[in-house]
């Protein structure tokens, strides 16, 4: 038996991402976990019309989405708690560009990816940017076999009902392939 | 000193779900994991427009969002090999129904949202659904505190760079609360 409550959002946990973005003529960095994959080649990121990163989105159509690994989860949480309007927090991380002159991205990130603007849907208090991914830098030692692999990236979950980041356990199974061993009530 | 790999979406580990929709008039469950949050209230489906799914989003304009756990593992990818289509998947779980007549929820998950479709963005070969949450049920066992505890949930993770499931692993930090452990440049 299931328990009513509300029209809650629940869908975590997301991954914990640092947003960079060229604000007034420098990088800035915000911890978000309000993303999402919109079409294979594009990432939404759903942010409170309130941030300062947003003037820079909407200025250079352009922003970066860096992920970070367990070991920075205290500067993760503070580049959540305090406003580029307050301090410069590209101060915090080495910045590097890649393909366009205003996506800084983060060095101490094992996977960086730079966007553009493709879209943004507007909603009452916040912006959703939709950006096509048009270059992805990753750190050599995250692959396996040619293959990205999560279980040497370590990355930062995040849940908003707890209010708690979370670790990446280990692997449970391989996708289009434990599912071959499920028997169907039809095969039964 | 980084690689570039190209233009790869590499946004994951996302959450994996069971999308659920009325099509043809029989409830039908899909597993996605290119989802996200738009804003607070609503959550995003990038879904590739051949799914069967999509006929019925788009026909009643709702859909539901649950959230499964790592025992349901086999048969969650099996409902992404096999299309609605060809086999009736309803059979394979318990169905039930809140506030909307058209946005199947599976007893078995922890977590069930059922949302009404608020936009699409068109997409080359996605649509990207975009629902408000209008209703969401858990599993009381799943609170601690009044709050959900995602510790108690064991959703499923996936990573496309690597088609794998994984586990969550144990809660890291506090959110708004390890970040003040930081020493700041500016403070130092």
């Amino acid at each position: 038996m299931k328990k009513d409550i509300g029209g809650r959002n629940c869908l975590y946990p997301l991954p914990t991402v640092l947003v960079g973005a060229q604000v007034n003529g420098r990088p800035n960095y915000i911890t978000m976990a309000h993303v999402g994959i919109a079409d294979p080649d594009s990432i939404s990121l759903g942010m409170n019309k309130k941030h300062y990163t947003n003037i820079g989105i909407k200025e250079n159509r352009s922003f970066s989405v860096n992920i970070p690994q367990e070991s920075m989860v205290k500067v993760v949480d503070y580049c959540g708690i305090v406003s580029g309007k307050n301090e410069d927090k590209s101060a915090l991380f080495k910045t590097f560009y890649g393909k366009l002159a205003t996506a800084p991205m983060i060095e101490e990130c094992p996977i960086c990816m730079e966007c553009e603007l493709v879209t943004t849907v507007d909603f009452p208090n916040h912006d959703l940017f939709i950006g096509k991914v048009v270059a992805t830098y990753i750190d050599e030692e995250a692959m396996t076999n040619g293959a990205l692999d999560f279980s040497k990236i370590h990355p930062i979950l995040f849940t908003m009902t707890d209010r708690s980041y979370y670790r990446v356990g280990e692997r449970l199974a391989k996708g289009w392939t434990i599912g071959k061993e499920f028997k169907s009530p039809k095969d039964r």
